[in-house]
């Protein structure tokens, strides 16, 4: 499979993720985060899907599409071990849904950051929240579900926070 | 429709239209040309569908996945306008396929460099070759081509030179 094939499989199976658990979350209150803005498409998918909602949006420097940047009052800019401590004191486990899509394309940093990560994300994730992340991520407090349907295996993860 | 609907939607055509375009040029002898070589992803592609041919590959600067870049005698570094001609001089219109994707992501831009693009990527293109491209180009020697089966209208371009 070319990396065209794989990216394009990585994409579809990011957007049925997100649109399945976007659907989970309608009865759920509290906040949405997006950590990882990049070029803003997935913020711009989240919004679509969930209007009216807020999104939190965790970015180191913005690089996105002038239309898919957040409002000022809902970017955390800076480092995540920095902005999510600071916003996880103010806004507590309140998060119905969290996307983290922290591409570096250098897998073996990936991994090394996974706990540390992990961590950082059950700071601010509500009771039965959902994790949907782009990285396998080990937090006992939280559930791997199966992927939605139609979506191939292990290309991302969808995680559920106990009740 | 989202970004992240659209992007997937502008991927998907863009596979689609280089498997078609690779199928044709199975008895059509000549180089590929990629022109911007991006991350890498649409070169893998190419070389996986059409193995043994010579692909060479025109970037200004070199970005890709390092599994992705091409030997140094395929490689023309530098702005279009000058290794074209170049290569243009050595090759003369041999190119059995040229793929052009040179996402700016300024529209305007593009359409502004249209004109030049087309006499370019002309200037290489074989009698009976084709250009699979991310935007419209008007070339007298080129007729448009109705995209493949199930590919929406005007996501990307395909364009057969003249036998």
């Amino acid at each position: 499979m070319s990396r065209l094939d794989s990216f394009i499989r990585r994409m579809q199976a990011q957007r049925d993720c997100l649109n399945w658990a976007a659907e989970q979350v309608g009865g759920l209150p509290g906040p949405i985060l997006e950590v990882g803005l990049g070029n803003g498409r997935t913020y711009d998918h989240l919004r679509a899907l969930l209007p009216g909602r807020d999104i939190y949006v965790f970015e180191r420097e913005v690089r996105a599409h002038p239309d898919c940047i957040p409002a000022a009052d809902r970017l955390l800019l800076g480092d995540i071990q920095e902005t999510i401590p600071c916003a996880a004191a103010r806004l507590g486990r309140s998060a119905a849904l969290i996307h983290c899509d922290l591409g570096t394309g250098d897998h073996a940093a990936n991994v090394r950051m996974g706990e540390m990560l992990g961590a950082l994300l059950d700071s601010m994730l509500a009771p039965g929240g959902y994790v949907v992340v782009n990285q396998p991520l080990d937090v006992q407090r939280w559930t791997r579900l199966p992927e939605p349907p139609g979506v191939p295996r292990d290309r991302y993860f969808i995680y559920r926070a106990a009740e």
